[in-house]
């Protein structure tokens, strides 16, 4: 249960200016769709500077809350749900044609991601809308997730996500960011945490635990010019660890 | 140059009220999505009455002004417009592709629709994003537009759009609404007009003068009852007068 | 603990339609401020109305929630709610002021106040806000709800209302309108019970339990040309009965 | 016609993460008020940062324009101008008075400010909608504009502001930034170039004519930490050079 290839992903298109520097370094972008942030030119912009740079592209969609990021628990019907998501993947998808590529995958942003997480409900909503638009899309969740569960169950292929500077429940969660330990900043920590997850298929939880885990991509965050740099260093030390990084859509 | 067929459109989606009533009489709907009206639960909702009356649909895109209504005249560049409808277009056709729905045509709204008219660059920037997304797509524009032209250029095919309600200079556009006289009221006026303008494929303009005019559909206006009432009786009027009314995508 | 007096509102400002004909009928209106509908020239010309017609205004704060009406429940903090309300109340007070009228309440909308009703730290939020603002300024919510408890803390006048149109539980709170026999709709039905409820301070909850209830306002409902005409017609009935129908702020 | 005196501001609560940076440079700053970046949080935010470093605050009112980050010029009339205005300042206004602060200036923004640079029904209407609220508020413009004289007519204090880094026009407007040579790059140019600006009342335009120019408030950028840097030079060179940087309104 070792692996010796993963992906690196991050969000893009929402205006906070690391794109052209991140997209060096990930080997696929989730791009935001206008409804936590980004707009038709921004959307367009990521997608070139992706196909400039060889990066595999997603749809980033989200509740539509503009003002809170997309970060705010809201409640909608899983129908409405469906039609979000629905709206904010063709959008993306007619964009990207324009400029001759096509998407990769499907990542749930913010609050929506973390809602699908442990509600069935909410979660089949998505993966029904991703799988009706085209069933040959990855979905991304967290791994361990009820979202994967959900793409498992509409026939879509799914891609286990793991953020190496965050804490772990020994039941697989995230410690939520209210918490004390929540985020581990210390790049020192951060790097060989990350090839060892991905070695190992498993992490350390908060209590001791040793929890598995499966790792298909890593989550690299590239809102400050440091998280950018520590994204650098993660990727080169996969590649020293002899992992490859790669999208999943490459051979 | 004359006519035994013409279809009737009204715009959709827009949170009017008039839906259910307007779809039991046009044939054509152009569907708002979301950037001066609607969002993915009143797309959906209208694109499943469309199905259910059995009336072609098309995107209604828009500049992106909610609290304007669209009606607002805004200075985008061509790259910018061209973008805005790609998202508009791509988001309505993922809708209806969830329910089985192709889009048979693209009519911009307001102040974008009024200034694709007369401005070739903003018109080509259009007739780009819709033959990019679809070059089967119908391009609606202001009969004798600047906006047919282009959506010609592009290789689109067009319908020549016409207002049975509005009054019409000798140069064939319309007379502002801010100007007296500019809409017609009584329905004892405006249903033969609407018959001749067909039949003729002209109209007597504001000065007397006859002017030729293309007529492919004619576009109905559903916000009060009145309204609605009044399309009833165009589509009853043209029927006996030996019109065929169907959208433009029907054998 | 009779009563012979009550204030008639209506939400305005929403687009509907129905404002002119409501402003006829009703002593308050609570006008939208932007965040679930309405825009700056929607509210001047509620004010405009309100002020012909000698109705008294509020501000009608919602969660930033355009698309969904501000009908969806969303994950604030207090803070942020707070800041929401005071930003809200703020706008609308000085549009209001343009025209020389002041602000008689704030009456929180849809799932604001639903949420407020029984959540005691958003109910202080609210509060906090208002009182801070303008301690002169009436609180609307609920009769019996959390919301009018924290006015009452932070030292404003607060008026319970009730909703002449919906089934209570015997805890005084609505029949949520999922459920079947949440909505009156029957005109012969509604006008005697909100004359009853007005005169005996208490409702007949869903099980036949008596409940007392203060009865200060009465929301009546505008979105529909019969909808006002029932809202005629109960203020025609209070009347006949001797009671007067005046807003908070008349002497 | 000399002056021994200036103001620094920049814009704030626009999301791009230097305001506590700026903070610590500038004397006054416009915030944004969530028509073309911000929301209440953001507002709230700023204004508790303004209190701590003693930095005069103002509003920052835009066009609608939340996607282009109100840089797009749109038609609104007159009448929609002042109401959007009249919404923005007072919603600014509660949010500061919640915090004990009080509105300096008012400042239009981006396409708003231009445009009512030269068209003066535009600038009558935001200087009604300024005296309005509150008489004692100081308009901000650009140096010779229409709107200065807009202010003047209404009875309000107003401060001529220029821009230390771009290229002037013999007629005092700027080189619009699709032209080369707009903007000036270099520390070494802009820091003596805004001392001189300050000290002798006047620009060398593009075509190296002398201009005249009255300066109450200099505009320093701070979306990049190079520009905040810049901002912190500009600083000191004007304290060195024995002007003093202070408030339009500091005595």
């Amino acid at each position: 249960m070792q692996s010796d290839r993963v992906d690196l992903n991050a969000d893009a298109g929402e205006g906070l200016g690391q794109d052209p520097a991140l997209f060096r370094i990930v080997t696929s972008a989730s791009i935001a769709c206008g409804f936590h942030a980004g707009d038709p030119g921004t959307m367009r912009t990521a997608v070139a500077l992706a196909r400039e740079h060889g990066v595999a592209i997603g749809a980033h969609p989200s509740f539509p809350d503009l003002s809170g990021f997309g970060r705010r628990e809201m409640v909608l019907t899983p129908g409405e749900v469906e039609e979000c998501v629905t709206y904010q993947v063709g959008a993306l998808a007619d964009i990207a044609a324009g400029q001759g590529v096509r998407l990769q995958h499907v990542k749930p942003h913010g609050a929506l991601y973390n809602m699908a997480s442990r509600d069935p409900e909410l979660a089949d909503a998505i993966a029904r809308a991703v799988a009706a638009f085209d069933p040959a899309l990855v979905l991304f969740g967290l791994s361990g997730s009820r979202l994967l569960e959900a793409g498992t169950r509409a026939g879509l292929r799914t891609a286990s996500e793991v953020f190496a500077d965050r804490a772990y429940r020994r039941d697989g969660t995230l410690v939520p960011r209210t918490e004390a330990g929540a985020v581990v900043h210390d790049a020192a920590v951060v790097v060989p945490r990350a090839v060892a997850m991905v070695r190992e298929q498993a992490v350390t939880a908060d209590d001791g635990t040793r929890v598995a885990l499966r790792v298909d991509t890593i989550c690299v965050h590239g809102d400050t010019p440091a998280a950018a740099d520590l994204a650098a260093r993660l990727r080169q030390a996969l590649g020293e660890s002899g992992i490859q990084v790669a999208s999943l859509s490459s051979s």
